[in-house]
């Protein structure tokens, strides 16, 4: 439904890679060179699209964004590399670019050889496919576990932003993401478009826990490609701070198996490092996901996980809100009433605050629930 | 069956902190002054009979150790400080020893204030029962989600040494682990007990992740009464070693929910402590667990949770054995059978070997696989 900004064309096709014989194979094009910037993934080991489109951004612009599904390239090696170099040259031949103004992205099993005769064959139908109203065919092409696609969009001044993502499973803090892609028509200066991105996604998708992995292919790509006019920096960066924003809580909203949206604050904290820090800490306890999932007013896992944040925080005056009811008080239970906030965790969305008592900075975290389907999807994914 | 070291006597009797009306208060007990050292979690919020304790052990020595299952007297305040002084008074009461004399241990839910009536009724109870063959009362005292008593012996000399524990959820490395006691009647220099202890730690209960979580509560003891008179240090720190592996690899193989035994050895690390990170970044990956319960040979997990060690190794040179097959070699598929390693994946104990071929230390770090039903236990522990 959502269009393209002014100047962008895509599609999604079927290569192959997926068993199924679904969408897995997309393509995003800008009529005109785009000031592009990237944030990439901090697992040690990158896929082979993540290292090759790295290389493709030092410049600062691009035209053309390739992605599959269904196999990641990562772990690889030098054959995995020839295969990224491999679908941004076919892709750049097929939409008559070169091949540094193409970025690639990949998704999906890691430690696999692509199929690379099928993608290839792919790229071709795809780059004879884009149009103005193929966002959702993209946007359906990046899809693994995820079980619908991710489209948001703001608007800054004349231009638009345009975004889509996948995620589901392995969104952590202190990453990129899994996969996002923004497409704008503002005229952004490229240094602008790097420091907004890199704020824009400390503020969403680094504030997000699906299930505590960072994975080998992380990557967010904007491309500005200015056929909307210069927009106020300011503006900009709100704008692409909302699209960010919206998709990563549809990533979380989406999580594999999740049942729940979680919205952890940590308020009073030295600085908002460490309140994000802390937040981070009581997100990533697979204890108390446990109990969200069976809304079980359990707060002492709160307190349990903020002890192993190397936080130098006083227990004695931590304070435990769970579904607005004050379950910890000064470190031991508090007056609220736990069965409301029992009933309150039946909710889809919960809320819980942990109050520090140490200075004035706060941070908010999403995470979600951990259920059996979770574990029941990533026990089964590629056997 | 395992029968206590000279000078103890055990017991363990159902105080009614468990709705299922199962024993829940154990006592071990020395008959003369024991030489005692302890080792505690590293969560910031220790739970009220940890603070006691560890202030008790200041002085190197102990007569008897009170703990209960049920409930775990953390995140209670000053309240369950006092609570947790009350069992040390009343068991030192009743056996003719001082407060002081007496260490505490509880697990169970935390911020529930502990029935301290039932307790201290429980404690009398318990003082009156002890006796030479009370070890299996008291194995079984201490359990919660255990499917089973977990005891170990070894000697050293003349002297015995003889532990339990109990373990099953929460237990990850860098903790003391959840709770273990061991009493032995070799006389041991106060010094040479502190230090074996520390170092048995390290060697075993800091080797092994269920769920990387770190308790409130976690502790070891150890009593040393000298009823067996002097024996070697080295022999003694061997035997005591003994005890802590085997007790380590009984709480993980009855892990909650588990159905396998993973060894996770990574090799060729440029010292121990870089080995032992690695190790344990790969044990603590959700993902991977989940590919263990699913029999699923995906290796690019290992590869991917490595990545997140924040070590710097080179992917380009890494090797990967699953069940015995080399499924990755530098980096990229290895000339291993996968299919073989899917099988040997389906066996009760599993192997992962990483070579990060950077140096000569290596580490293995003992694991389990994640199931819906350790969900499921965590769901609904309090409701």
């Amino acid at each position: 439904m959502t269009s393209l900004p002014k100047g962008f064309r895509a599609t999604g096709v079927a290569a192959g890679l997926k068993p199924s014989g679904a969408v897995d194979l997309g393509l995003l094009v800008s009529e005109m060179q785009a000031t592009a910037a990237g944030v990439f993934t901090t697992n040690r080991v990158a896929a082979a699209p993540v290292q090759l489109s790295r290389r493709h951004l030092r410049r600062g612009v691009a035209r053309a964004v390739v992605v599959n599904s269904g196999n990641a390239n990562a772990a690889t090696g030098s054959r995995g590399l020839a295969d990224a170099r491999a679908m941004a040259k076919t892709a750049g031949s097929a939409l008559g670019l070169r091949e540094r103004d193409v970025l690639v992205a990949s998704t999906g099993i890691i430690g696999v050889y692509m199929p690379i005769a099928k993608v290839l064959t792919g790229i071709g139908a795809a780059a004879g496919s884009v149009s103005a109203g193929g966002l959702d065919h993209f946007a359906t092409a990046i899809m693994t576990t995820d079980t619908r696609m991710k489209v948001a969009e703001a608007s800054a001044g004349n231009a638009r932003l345009v975004g889509v993502a996948k995620g589901a499973g392995m969104i952590a803090p202190e990453m990129a993401t899994m996969l996002c892609f923004i497409a704008t028509d503002a005229e952004v200066d490229r240094g602008v478009l790097y420091d907004s991105l890199h704020r824009a996604t400390s503020a969403s998708f680094n504030l997000i826990d699906v299930d505590g992995c960072r994975s080998t292919n992380d990557c967010i790509f904007v491309l500005a490609n200015g056929a909307a006019g210069p927009v106020d920096g300011e503006a900009f960066e709100a704008a692409l701070v909302e699209v960010c924003r919206s998709l990563a809580r549809q990533v979380v909203e989406d999580a594999e198996g999740a049942t729940k949206v979680v919205a952890i604050t940590v308020r009073s904290a030295s600085n908002v490092k460490e309140a994000r820090k802390a937040a981070a800490a009581i997100a990533s306890s697979l204890l108390l996901r446990c109990a969200l999932a069976g809304a079980d007013p359990n707060w002492g896992r709160v307190l349990a996980a903020l002890g192993v944040s190397n936080i130098p925080f006083d227990p004695a005056v931590v304070d435990v809100w769970l579904g607005g009811e004050k379950v910890c008080e000064r470190g031991a239970p508090g007056p609220g009433d736990v069965q409301k906030a029992g009933a309150a965790m039946g909710e889809r969305e919960i809320e819980i605050i942990a109050e520090l008592n140490r200075g004035g900075a706060e941070a908010t975290v999403l995470t979600n629930d951990i259920t059996a389907e979770y574990i029941r999807l990533n026990t089964e994914y590629t056997t």
